[in-house]
């Protein structure tokens, strides 16, 4: 690894050490801190205009997940981004899959390395909903739903709006922070800040088509991936619009329940009353499965979720109110655990109707006993879950309510021999994680955090959606945080995709700091 | 009205009466029965060639319900062929409507009146799915499904063979019986033999398209339709291929149920187990609607129920045993009801769930939440249950689940007042009606019909499909009895129609003996 950049600051007495770690948290780190912001400020009001045009530049290119060929150039674009910036960058490749922009940087007194994680491709675009082509960046003097107009991108020297927002595929999600990365390592160099980390960067691009090779891509070149903590940088701001850290995912697994009557639709006034009816009976299988309050009764649900330390509740308690309005823009009088809080929820397991399908209902209902009714269910995770062993705990349930249970079609042999019969179709599973926030590394991102949003700052125990990043953990041992900058609003995977340009500035800042703020940890 | 034909028995002689009527019941009726029935037999042989080309002629005009100008066709041969056999009839008309051919004829010394209903329009057809044109109509030996070959029309002479089937659209349903009366005319014609009750005929030409206009009809022609039993010559044998009267139809009502989530699909991952998940709720609504046994929780559902006759309990009983085959035959383990006799279910209104639908299944489930989901419900009916009381006590058990009912899409405001908000869409209503067979009219149907079919009748008290005939006793006041000539297994209303001859035989029987037997009754 290369070291770039001299050091700023001078800490060479080791006897001064302990004053000056002491002084450091209480007096001098807020300072450095303070003076690194003013650079990232100084240096955003004379090159934001050349920041945004390179941002074009990489916005312009499709990146559409699966595409292959376009995500090719992308990658070639990034790397050689990265290669101006001194980073010792490399495509990590794998037969069909979308490269990896793999990247190091070395700090001379460095004993952490940052893993930061990112995406290049973006989900699939139907341009007929795009006021403006998704791959012809523009810029808007604030969001197009609250009236902003286009205008051009800046010249050198006009002040920057934070309030404008560049609209484009992936501006947001997740090209904001690749921009941020380049411009901080801009900063570092231009104004001779100190690296404190060790680098790793780690492109993917294949996460918005499901992260299908990201497995096999950490096995096969695991010993580059040597880091103390994970940065994701991707998602969201909180509901509420302030920024956030989050430190874990929900895992995701499922299964479709398909119930049996009779072989073929029957006369509802001939056999109504006496044939079975698969749609009743799907009916009374699930509601077996949760009481009146929501709280799922299959045995065991509950059992294996890890415990949870004091830290995240008293975080959860300083996430800001938020719920009443949110229930109101869904138009929810109550929730399904009588307004327990959303925290509390996301850290428990949940299991989800997704789908029910039985016979037609509306102008295409018939008087039928249908022959079958089906359920698809969704089953979120939390950090201490098994997938496979909260399918097993949800079969054992369908069995105590009489079922038979088979993984094909019955036969006719089974239909005239069970009352009672389930087909049961399993999916795949993603595992939960959740990083404690009690861990010095992650005790040290929260503090660089803070220095850039302040109090703001939520910390968010988790979030509910499910990413194949619980991979990092399980493959490598190693902490998560996920490190959201895009604005709450970013129409993140729908059309008009925008980031709004006060986001980007913190983004910036935020690399900026983890770079090259010391890291003073002890693990 | 016109008497026909000389009489062939006497009995004018007052003093002798009582004595002749018991001589008749043990005695002459079952001489004079059989008598007729040589009389049917002999002629059916003579002229049965002839028979057969007047039904192909029928069959050969296409008679698609809702299609009026050929239904117009058709009412106009039927009339014409009614003519020829000296019945006094006319077409029916009303605005848009196929009309009805209504017909009488008179006997001197009848004191009774027979209402005799049959349709003449089909159902439509799906040309690909016949093996020849349904207006073509063509012999087999046996049925298609069994290996019968096409066969010419019998020539004069011929024996025909009651195995052998007649193929096209409306051959069974419901074209036989309008074959039959006009044959019956002629053996009373040919044969001399006496009429002894009057006729009215009444001809529907809706019947397959919901008789949309019977009840304007029979409210417009009251006054002609002044009859002591209305006789429904539809519908096939029973089940176990023997021969039935059926006393009832059930009624149908249904609603649909609509519960409410979030106003938006939402991401399972972030909202599951917070919000509310509308398929749960249903499926826990309509889990509350039944026991485990299947039967109906809803407070008041069966304390309408007309009470049932004794000798309605003794004909069921009479009924053979088919369940066990037909479980068989539809793949099903056990029933409902834990195997309850099929007519006692009958006998009950019966909850049925046609439809239910929340979001995806399948290939197409999203990790969702459903913003709605719905379940389409079919009540049947038995007499004595009013559509709408019905459909009240299930709303007022929905409210005991602490619902609040709308008609309407829900509001923002209702929304955001009412936790478990379910909005109802009713449907209308027919009602169920079953005709005591303890009336002495009844019984004399009785009679007859064992004449023809002997042991083999099957006393049927109800039918589990709906039918606008109820009208006739609503509006009329007068008992209804279903009389089937057609086969099990005709095709009703699917491709390859067919009526196989043995049941024309019966048909043809049961028409001459019902016009032409003395009908001693005492109502």
């Amino acid at each position: 690894m290369r070291k770039i950049g001299p050091s700023c600051k001078s800490r060479n007495n080791i006897l001064w050490n302990l004053v000056f770690l002491i002084l450091h948290l209480f007096l001098v780190s807020p300072v450095a801190c303070l003076a690194q912001q003013d650079a990232v400020e100084s240096y955003y009001q004379e090159n934001g205009h050349r920041i945004l045009k390179e941002y074009a530049k990489l916005l312009a290119l499709p990146n559409v997940s699966r595409n292959v060929d376009d995500l090719r150039l992308n990658a070639q674009w990034i790397r050689d981004a990265f290669r101006q910036r001194k980073v010792n960058v490399e495509l990590l490749e794998l037969e069909g899959a979308a490269p990896i922009i793999y990247g190091t940087l070395g700090a001379l007194k460095a004993k952490r390395t940052l893993g930061i994680y990112v995406h290049y491709d973006g989900q699939p675009v139907d341009t007929t909903q795009w006021k403006h082509s998704p791959w012809h960046p523009v810029l808007y003097t604030k969001s197009m739903d609250e009236g902003g107009q286009q205008r051009p991108f800046p010249e050198q020297g006009e002040k920057i709006d934070p309030e404008w927002r560049i609209y484009g595929r992936s501006v947001a999600d997740d090209k904001a922070p690749i921009i941020s990365i380049l411009a901080a390592l801009d900063i570092i160099h231009a104004r001779e800040l100190d690296l404190n980390a060790n680098l790793t960067f780690f492109l993917e691009g294949e996460e918005e088509s499901g992260s299908r090779n990201l497995g096999a891509f950490i096995d096969t070149y695991k010993d580059k991936l040597d880091v103390d903590i994970w940065l994701i940088f991707d998602g969201p701001f909180h509901q509420s619009r302030r920024p956030q850290l989050v430190f874990g995912c929900r895992g995701s697994t499922g299964m479709e329940l398909t119930i049996y009557g009779a072989n073929r639709y029957l006369h509802s006034g001939h056999y109504g009353g006496w044939a079975p009816n698969p749609a009743m009976r799907l009916a009374k299988l699930l509601a077996s499965m949760k009481d009146e309050d929501g709280r799922v009764v299959i045995e065991g649900f509950y059992d294996t979720i890890e415990s949870i330390e004091l830290s995240v509740k008293e975080a959860a308690k300083s996430i800001p109110e938020f719920e009443k309005a949110l229930r109101k823009e869904l138009g929810l009088a109550a929730t399904e655990s009588n307004n327990a809080p959303y925290v509390d929820q996301l850290l428990l397991p949940a299991l989800v109707i997704r789908g029910m399908e039985s016979a037609r209902v509306g102008a295409l209902a018939r008087n039928v006993i249908p022959p079958t009714a089906v359920a698809s269910l969704n089953v979120r995770l939390v950090k201490g879950n098994d997938p496979k062993q909260m399918l097993d705990l949800i079969e054992a349930h369908i069995r105590k309510q009489d079922y038979y249970i088979t993984y094909d079609e019955p036969t006719d042999e089974e239909r005239l021999k069970y009352d009672k019969i389930v087909k049961v179709r399993r999916r795949g599973g993603m595992l939960g994680f959740r990083t404690s926030m009690d861990l010095p590394i992650v005790q040290w991102v929260k503090r660089i955090a803070m220095n850039v949003a302040g109090d703001e700052l939520i910390m968010m125990p988790t979030m509910g959606s499910t990413l194949p990043l619980y991979l990092f953990e399980e493959k490598l041992g190693k902490p998560i945080v996920i490190t959201p900058i895009a604005n709450y609003d970013n129409n993140q995977h729908a059309p008009n995709e925008n980031l709004r340009l006060g986001n980007l500035e913190y983004g910036i800042k935020l690399m900026t700091q983890l770079f090259s703020e010391a890291m003073d940890v002890d693990q």
